[in-house]
């Protein structure tokens, strides 16, 4: 028989709604002796609370919803495991639901995890959800819980959103190649129409056109951000003739490296690369790949923040929190001179 | 507004609960043309199941839970992608939760579960739980709703339970080795005091014991299964005089490799390695590691199953399904002929 609330208030000699208020560390009118008391019975007794019967009197689930579009990818599941790191320190659990990158996925959990119970919702919307912003939009219009819009988001909705900048992360790595003298530049791009795509190709855009250099039509390569298609990319990189490549993401980066090494092409000698995300280089044995990096504990840390000051707080204005991604240079790329034309 | 079962009865012409019997396939004494009837003026007002409502006649919620110990970890990200993948073809919803493999953490997250509906559970326990298998015992034996153990089990304990057999495993592993002539052959073993890691010890020694290979002090290195584990053990197997190293995962193998690379050890040519779950080669370049593969595939739809048939057969006796590991064949490991003693 495990000792409960009114055992604790018995004891103590105060009401249940009295405990449950110290033990949640809620505003109350009870002296600070009485309030050590309280949590010194619970703590002899080995009390833990039950979710269920703490819900009827605060209202609160203790839990977090968290939507993701594939658990499998090691982005998704880094920043799963730094929100629910962080959450966890400040009492919270958080339940994980996996979209499958389908946007009528993304409306059927919203619903899920409001029937359940949580107390906040944390979701990175699907893909496909930039071809249907107005139906995720009115969904999320309605929710009564705060929530917050992780890594992908929509420019123009104002909610809480947290994410980096795509473009300034695709622009750091182009112009990088520049400052060691590439001019001929490919770039691999996913061809899936979201927002973190399309701001990245705008980034390679602003440095070749900020340096004059023009982008010839087979520079521009798609993808699809898995291996096979930066395999398969590599193939066109063998033929255009270019110095450098850009490689929107790090997944793209190690299909590219599979095919040059097949081909005896080196990088950075005969080839050099910039890549986005930073997570390959764990699993690269005799070389280092120069990449953007998405702090991924950042952008976790960050957006539990704000959920956490929405509800400590009551916090009601939106909060857009546009992170800074960084370059991390390593030994992929080569210094290169072209000569001047007469 | 949207389409409600009870539009649908009164178009009908029938009671609530015979549309919500046809429409989750329950058996109920409706004839063929009324089915037929009822499913059509669901699908042409484009009917979408509440959830709620229909776990109040069903006492179904359509969903199951998933307790992982390190959503982070390869292995465990994709099992979780597997199971809900199988699930989702059922129209069941997974809500996943992490334990950071703490065992008090599965007993909480079991309750957690309980206390927001689920149809039954999956559980793969904490490393920790070993220490404390009489709690999550007592905990898993008073559950009322089916739940199925994953890859890490209690083999005494009588339940559903889906795991690979891991002395299988390393003793191919280990075989393989010896078959290509080894007879000094190292083991790089998790320290954790996990049964996983004890049965892999157990299948490398019982190979090396069949062939009457002894194992010196120094051929046994401890890691933790992490790439830093597994870059330390690196300076062990260079000064012990082993021509071979059974790795007891791919993670502590990428370590290893990291660490020979910088003193140019060659694999196979100076060093032959098998390694475990056959997940690294992916991500490797220009070379590939022979592995024993762990079908994370088959062991994520094998445990649906067992869960499927529980519910929808009411079937009462626990399955205890171990799956058979593969060896993977690739070029790490070299062919060595010792001369006889005279």
């Amino acid at each position: 028989m495990s000792f409960k609330l009114k055992d604790i208030a018995k004891e103590a000699n105060v009401s249940i709604s009295a405990v449950s208020l110290v033990l949640n560390d809620k505003p109350c009118r009870i002296s600070e002796e009485k309030k050590a008391l309280i949590k010194k019975i619970a703590e002899d007794n080995n009390y833990t609370p039950n979710i269920n019967a703490r819900s009827l009197i605060t209202k609160e689930t203790k839990t977090f919803g968290l939507i993701i579009p594939d658990i499998e990818n090691i982005f998704f599941s880094r920043l799963t495991k730094a929100i629910e790191n962080y959450c966890r320190q400040f009492g919270y659990t958080l339940i994980i639901v996996n979209s499958n990158d389908e946007y009528t996925q993304d409306l059927n959990l919203i619903d899920l995890l409001l029937s359940r119970g949580i107390d906040g919702l944390f979701i990175t919307i699907s893909n496909s959800a930039y071809n249907h912003q107005e139906d995720i939009c009115s969904k999320l219009n309605k929710l009564t819980i705060p929530y917050v819009m992780i890594d992908r988001i929509f420019p123009d909705f104002d909610c809480n959103k947290v994410y980096f900048d795509n473009v300034k992360g695709a622009y750091l790595a182009t112009k990088n190649l520049i400052n060691h003298g590439h001019r001929r530049i490919s770039c691999i791009i996913n061809s899936i129409n979201s927002q973190n795509s399309i701001s990245r190709f705008e980034g390679y855009k602003k440095a070749m056109e900020e340096h004059g250099l023009s982008i010839e039509s087979d520079f521009i390569i798609e993808g699809d951000y898995h291996i096979k298609s930066g395999y398969a990319a590599g193939d066109m990189i063998i033929k255009n003739n270019t110095t450098a490549v850009f490689v929107s993401n790090d997944m793209m980066a190690l299909g590219l490296l599979k095919r040059l090494r097949e081909e005896n092409i080196r990088v950075p000698e005969d080839l050099s690369i910039v890549s986005y995300d930073n997570l390959l280089n764990d699993f690269l044995i005799d070389m280092q790949i120069t990449s953007i990096d998405q702090k991924v504990s950042e952008l976790g840390t960050v957006a539990c923040d704000v959920m956490l000051n929405h509800i400590q707080n009551k916090e009601l204005e939106c909060k857009n929190i546009c992170l800074d991604p960084e370059l991390i240079i390593k030994n992929s790329i080569k210094d290169i001179v072209y000569k001047e034309q007469p």
